[in-house]
């Protein structure tokens, strides 16, 4: 499922719009999206025009594409993005009506895929007439208190954070039931963005009641704004795994990956180079995900972004970037078989978010210097400690709270990582008892439980997690520059950044950490499982410092049983390992500088590697693995 | 008077309360702030209930705690600094009725000390019906001329700050008035803050009329910016001077010192360290301040703010700060008497600040690059200055125009120095002039009288003080760099920046620096005294450059009698002297990186030495000091 | 015509206006500006009270100094630039009025020379009811359809900055048009500014239909941004060449130079050096100008800006700024007859603009991140190719589009460089072809004709410039960073910015660069012409890197015939060339650092150089010409 984003605007040609299927088609690709612009079905008399879109349809019949639609209503004409949510209740109305219309007309196509719900939901939400009923009504069942049980005031509070999540996914199921009202079996998907500010409005679980698959923009100079260009890769990992982990059962794709240049749109400029195409879709495919769509096929000709972000180049002829698809498409088809059964090798680490702590932090740093001097962290540390498990050849699941199961009897082999999760609701600390109580490991850093999901300060309130993480804070204290931690049996240092916690430790619990007679780190038995706490932000520095420290400390205390790792820590590489019915395959990406010739241990001795990919000559030999600098390779092992 | 503000907010309990007082009177405090929530008081229904107070007050009795309250009157729960004016009458008239009842019904606790009028007054006038009806009523006595007697037209006018400086005075003694309606006899005191942004709108000889004694919030990360964290022992020095000048005859003390770590609020987060702590203590005692009260004991547990700020622990248990101000508390009870008698021991040297410089510095770089790019100087070039003195071991005065003595009939051995004071209102031509006949010296530097308070350019107007400057400028160009200025009897060159003025001398005049055949430097005899005139910035280019070179000069062309100065200019240290009556403290605090053995000047040799206060070790003997990086150490000389 | 405003303002003496006009008289001058501020003739009653001015006027006859009386019609106090379109009706009649007023009163003073319409047109259109009711009007006759012939849709539309320039010119007309009313004769001049920016709202064709001559503002502090101090001799000078094409058969001179010091206004803080003046002065009359007026005689004395830009000093003593005016005045005294007949030599080179391509990049750029950081060129491609031409002693022209004459029947020797011009309108593809064919050559180079005239990509719509640049762009990659283009033909590489562009040449093109299979710079005939076509932006790597390389390719492939050039690249100089009756004056400014013995290669040998002007002891030997940093040269060339 490899394709990209047809844009349809009035002016282009059939011999064009044919053109742009037949390359699709000659190069592997399959599917494609089309953003359906009311503006330009609707008439200004109130009838409806198809024609400019029957045509692409047909097209896609003709050269056996598949199209998912893009629902996108009247709007202004410069408004690039379309709206996410009506101003009232007249256009909702009509947008009524136009999923109506669309949903019976497009059915007809044999090449009709899917419905994309809304482009890019997230943010968006106006204090308009639409938006305030909806709260007055939403307030009723919500209702705030001014006091809480324990007799604390509530001074600042998250509801608007919480309503715009509860809209959100209200929006979505609305469009969805609308559909359904039309037709009962098409398929419904929908692509997040930004995920890494976005993340704590989504509600993945819910979604997954009424969507077919998941799907996200992962558009680098777009959304990869927290990486340096050499890090798109891993951050189109991070990306991957926070939407496979959304997706539960549902399948998922990347919907919108950046196909071309940017000339005056987006943030960082850039033009992907044929490297970074096989890597971002390798990535997602070793993350479990369907395929890809590229934004986009052709370039638009008209207005802002005219003439930007496409694969083809302006005569309509495919670029490199089109050949790389083609023959990484090749690889897929030629191993069909293979690539239908993969799944996510576990690897038992959980970097878990809770909204809750992106909700807090930003309302305690809004318009604050703590906003822009590095105080405010968003998933920052988070991400530091899934690079530190990356650059060993490790993948951890990224998982909201909501989405991991604690529900089962026995977490051994299990960790649970809580980077710098500034708020934790109250309730949460039973969940988190029993988790560890029944064998799961849980790493907690920085700020981690500073406050709970009413901005009370929980070192103050009571600390829930105080029996569990045996100690409490006593203080925590900022630090100037980063500070170099020695943790028990750790050789290496480990950089911290922000702040030093001082713990009071229980009785029973380990000091891992010492500076005078103040400790820094502790960790503690509970159940059969244990808490490691270090309250700094060693994910925040391993991210400006370089991963290395961290990497080291967490391969020596968390028990992580993968098929395959790196036997050595490697800057700037990643792998990503699925199981497939008869073995394993591991795709590895190269984003150092240099060549490397390195091993990867396995667990299971007898397996036997073959290459199945490689773009720069990289090679498999027994364990020892060559790779380019910009080389994606992929090995199966059976 | 050493002490805490405990915050007090629903949800706490009584145990916590009475640890809170307990923990104040073991370690040395003896005085508190409360600040006084009209939410937590006043019930929806109209009725009061003070018990959430009361509690407090009683604990306060009990441990021997005095308490300062904070009159709050109801806001938003997010306003988190309260509001300074009232937006109309009705709210005036509610604020009357809130003081009413908490004056009458604390008066009953012996506990109670005095009352803040307002927490940090200063800023925050809005444009609302109550600050229209005000200004109505006060444009009518004070119009504003289109054209002014000397026929030049008013272009742009100092009536808004002119405005805002009487408001903030007038709610002051509004809110005094009220207070005396119900109590003739408790405290009263109030605590400004930002004083090197605010100092302009302050009229402390005014205020001196209805409080009892003045204070002051410096609140290292929020206050500080323009100071390097290993500068903050300085401001503190400057800041407190300021407030010693604007307290005249009544006691003043500094009402909000940062007690803990700033984890999300403040702008420069940190934690102080325990030896910052005594740093900051004893500069205000070397200030002649009663005391200083941190913010604060506890932290609050709500909201934002909520955990920050504590000089205990979040197990209510004292921190290494606590101890510190434990044992600067014991070492003053030791030696109560001494500490009961101590009076600044006066330089000579006035560092005297104009406030309609900064307002027209202000308002002629609004909006404006000049505002960002260096031109807009505030308080800087004085501040160059006071450090230039400092680091010699002489604390000079800084005062507000206003508070200065120009009564006197001798003012031999008396130095006022006017460091880019940019406006100066023409009348006070024949002030100084006086002050000058009289055997002052006077030092004018930077743009020095270059506005009137009209802001017409008195360069062009008719420059009045010609005659007592010995000359008048014929241009100001602009350096873009650093400029060395050669200044006749000193070796070494010193730094100038921003501008260069020529001077044309009157013939009597001796030239002090020369560029070609420009005058860049010059002094007068005048009378019994003498001005030295050096139209540059020299004290920013000391804050920027170092403040050797200028201090050098200062040495040479000052006649600055001290019983005690440093031997030879001490970078990043600061020496404050007192007079008791029998003899003197000297206090020196060392922010340099290094151990300092230095030797301290004394005027009167026969003066024998003795330690009072070292907290790393460091020694007097005769007089040589040993003193550690971060030490603080006082010196009783009799 | 050299001079400098009479700053008039009430408060002033009759003294010192006479001393102003004397000194004029002294030094040179011969011309003066005066504001001619409403506020201070228009009393309250509504009577009229010129006596202030009137003073002013007769000084003028008495000292024989012409003058030009800028319109400025009653603001607000605090408006310092004045308003350039009234907000309604009443305030345009009221202008009416002013004007008349004016017109009538000062005719009977032989002194008035020319009446200034408005000071500094180009933005200030406001959304008031005057805007309003005139852009009604002009969009019945300029309507914007919703759909292109070829069938695109407008998206975007620049009819807003159609709309402006439109404005711009209505409004001029219209005050000439009053002046007309009451006097037929008097000179009318307009001062456009800030031009780097503002260019592509000016109509100068159109304006030289009403207007006797053209001016402009060259006020180095506020309008030379995108320039660093010693480029600013560069400034003026591609300043003053856009002024000169504006001009066309008009006589033009600078009606605006900073004449002084200033302090909190302006943008880059600083005081014109006498040889800046020489400089600048030099650099106008060596671009045909007429002469100079500076900004200010004398300071004003009242509110923002009082004391700053004069040339004379607080005394009203002339500074050296003055006797370098009077010594260069001295000059073409002595030589007035030469200096009568000059005309600028034709080099061949122009540099166009075309203003929908600024437009189109500002709203293409609106507001994102491509609008600072580095995206949006403005004129630096442009300015670095004139760099690179001006450091080889070569002044090409800068001409908007419709300046240039596209009506002769041959181009050979005739140079087109479109440096960057994003958006090319689709009619202007015939006239270039035109061009070309009879002859000349034309360079493109960055993004050139990426958009047509209503942001439609034309890389997509029809790239109707093809067949013209002997091929199209397959793709346009975005470069991190400066990269090296090596060139057909030429030793050195050359440095590109931003994009490179791959070329799909026709067979006939020349491939001038590649990288790999790609084509980066390519060259066809086309008729007796020849197009070169590099789409990277060289002009702008040349202002950021330095102009050399570009130097060197643009001397190897434009067949320039100048009279004079350096017959080597000289890094910071610049050298105009102008013809008079009988040979030849070259003015050359060394802004390096360095001493510079340098060769001027002459076409005539004949030629015998003296030496006319020298302010550091330059001299001419031959052709050998010797001058030091910051001085300026004049030969005469017989």
């Amino acid at each position: 499922m490899i394709g990209a984003q047809v844009f349809v605007e009035p002016g282009q040609t059939s011999e064009e719009t044919e053109q742009w299927f037949k390359m699709m088609k000659e190069n592997g690709m399959t599917i494609c999206r089309i953003r359906m612009f009311e503006s330009y079905m609707h008439k200004q008399d109130g009838s409806w025009d198809f024609s400019l879109f029957d045509r692409a349809f047909k097209m896609a019949e003709k050269y056996d594409i598949k199209v998912m639609g893009t629902f996108f209503p009247a709007t202004d004409k410069t408004d690039i993005g379309g709206w996410k949510f009506p101003k009232d209740n007249e256009q909702l109305n009509s947008f009524s009506e136009y999923i109506k219309q669309l949903v019976l007309h497009f059915k007809q196509f044999k090449s009709l895929y899917a419905w994309v719900l809304i482009n890019e939901p997230g943010g968006g939400l106006q204090n308009n007439e639409f938006a305030r009923e909806m709260r007055l009504e939403w307030n009723k069942q919500n209702p705030q208190p001014e006091y809480l049980p324990n007799g604390y005031p509530v001074l600042v509070d998250l509801q608007e954070y919480r309503f715009k999540r509860y809209m959100t996914s209200w929006m979505l199921k609305w469009i969805a039931d609308e559909v359904r009202k039309s037709d009962q079996n098409v398929n419904l998907h929908v692509n997040n963005h930004a995920i890494f500010s976005n993340f704590q409005e989504y509600d993945f679980p819910y979604w997954r009641t009424f969507l077919t698959s998941l799907g996200g923009s992962a558009h680098a100079s777009w959304h990869f704004g927290q990486f340096k260009r050499d890090e798109y890769a891993l951050a189109m990992s991070a990306n991957s795994e926070i939407l496979l982990s959304g997706a539960g059962n549902l399948p998922w794709f990347m919907t919108e990956l950046q196909g071309g240049n940017n000339t005056f749109s987006g943030m960082n400029a850039m033009c992907p180079t044929k490297e970074e195409i096989i890597q971002w879709l390798w990535t997602v495919i070793g993350s479990e995900g369907k395929g890809g769509i590229f934004w986009s096929l052709n370039p638009r000709a008209s207005g802002i972004e005219s003439g930007e972000w496409a694969l083809l180049d302006f005569q309509n002829q495919p670029t490199d970037r089109v050949q790389a698809i083609s023959e990484l498409s090749h690889c897929i088809n030629e191993n069909a078989k293979l690539f239908g059964s993969l799944k996510k090798v576990e690897t038992g680490v959980n970097l878990l978010y809770i909204r809750e702590s992106q909700w807090t932090e930003d309302i305690i740093t809004g318009g604050l210097k703590a906003a822009t001097d590095g105080r405010k962290t968003e998933l920052s540390d988070l991400l530091g400690y899934f690079q530190s498990f990356s650059e060993m050849g490790i993948t951890p699941n990224i998982k909201a709270w909501e989405e991991f199961d604690f529900n089962k009897n026995d977490y051994r082999g299990t960790i649970i990582i809580l980077a710098n999760q500034i708020a934790i609701p109250n309730a949460y600390t039973s969940v988190l008892e029993n988790f560890v109580s029944k064998g799961g490991q849980l790493i907690a850093d920085g700020l981690t439980g500073y406050y709970d999901e009413n901005v009370h300060n929980s070192m103050l309130t009571g600390f829930s997690l105080k029996k569990l993480f045996g100690g409490e804070i006593s203080e925590y204290c900022f630090i100037d520059s980063v500070k170099q931690f020695s943790l028990v049996g750790c050789n290496e240092s480990v950089p911290g950044y922000g702040w030093k916690g001082f713990i009071k430790p229980m009785p029973q619990s380990l000091i891992l950490s010492k500076e005078g007679d103040k400790i820094l780190a502790s960790s503690a038995k509970f159940g059969k499982g244990e808490v490691i706490w270090v309250p700094s932000l060693l994910g925040t520095a391993a991210r400006k410092e370089g991963s290395k420290p961290l990497s080291t400390w967490l391969m020596k205390v968390c028990k992580v049983q993968v098929p395959f790792q790196f036997s050595a820590f490697q800057k700037g590489l990643l792998m990503k390992t699925l199981k497939s019915d008869d073995g394993y395959l591991t795709i590895i990406v190269n984003k150092s500088k240099e060549k490397k010739v390195l091993v990867i241990t396995k667990q299971d001795s007898k397996l036997i590697s073959s290459l199945l990919f490689a773009n720069f000559g990289g090679a498999v030999s027994g364990s020892q693995l060559t790779i380019h600098p910009e080389e994606t390779i992929v090995v199966y092992w059976k």
